[in-house]
């Protein structure tokens, strides 16, 4: 099974405080936060192959937690992860990643209302903006077919970070 | 805000070992992690004015598992909900059911794959069954529109027991 799971960047500083939206950091309780869904994926035997994160510092942060408790050894930044970016582009990434032709476990982390929409348009085709996706939230998905993955995915998870504390 | 939270069944018996489907009990574990479920969703604060269930034994052991620890204090067989059953009929009775013109939170018990496909009809108006619902597994919708329900919800939460142990 080849699954993909997007995660949300915890709980950042106020937009008004920062004059660089993308430099915005994590709060403390924010990390701490990330670090116990981080934990609690952990426990429930969760590995990614790969973190791509968007290159944001909220987002940053958040991967580096991931990598920190022991769910991945490798985080690396992904421009279209950014606000606004775009899900054709990950395609592309991921029809030559390698990890298109194996069982294998991913991770994104990033912002919404993209990782909602691209959950959506990944498992039914097309976004309505109908998920619910918090802070350090959680979306699972199953890959159907790896070598098409947009309209050919299975939703099996999708939690805020209440749920799973 | 009106949330509806689809509740599937509990692990039940094997469908070789009775000859009517109908009266399939839970398992002793079934029971267990059941339980397990509905505590942890009391523990963050979960009330439901009111459960209806499938008539089917093993979703009524289901229901009446949420009443006793306190999640409910009324639970309603209602047919519908048995396999095969017809979101119009749920819909219908929802708009005489005097839930649908204030702030209320009802649990419905079920099966798959009914309970998985009234969820995406309700959120994106029709199903393409991508949704992963596994025994004693929980959906979570916000009603968006209370007078017309269908296409009309927001989806946050889907989760299998293992997340939420």
């Amino acid at each position: 099974m080849t699954q993909l799971y997007l995660i949300r960047h915890g709980i950042a500083a106020e937009a008004a405080d920062y004059s660089d939206d993308q430099k915005r950091p994590l709060t403390e309780k924010g990390r701490q936060k990330t670090e116990q869904v981080a934990q609690k994926l952990l426990q429930k035997g969760i590995q990614f192959d790969l973190i791509l994160t968007s290159p944001l510092v909220r987002a940053v942060s958040t991967a580096v937690i991931l990598m920190d408790v022991g769910l991945s050894k490798k985080v690396q930044e992904f421009a279209p992860l950014a606000p606004e970016g775009n899900l054709e582009t990950w395609v592309n990434w991921w029809n030559q990643s390698g990890y298109n032709n194996k069982d294998s476990s991913l991770a994104l982390v990033g912002h919404q209302p993209d990782l909602g929409n691209w959950s959506e348009v990944l498992v039914w085709g097309k976004t309505q903006e109908k998920l619910i996706v918090k802070k350090a939230g959680v979306i699972g998905l199953n890959i159907l077919d790896k070598t098409a993955p947009i309209g050919n995915c299975e939703l099996f998870l999708l939690t805020s970070p209440k749920w799973l504390l």
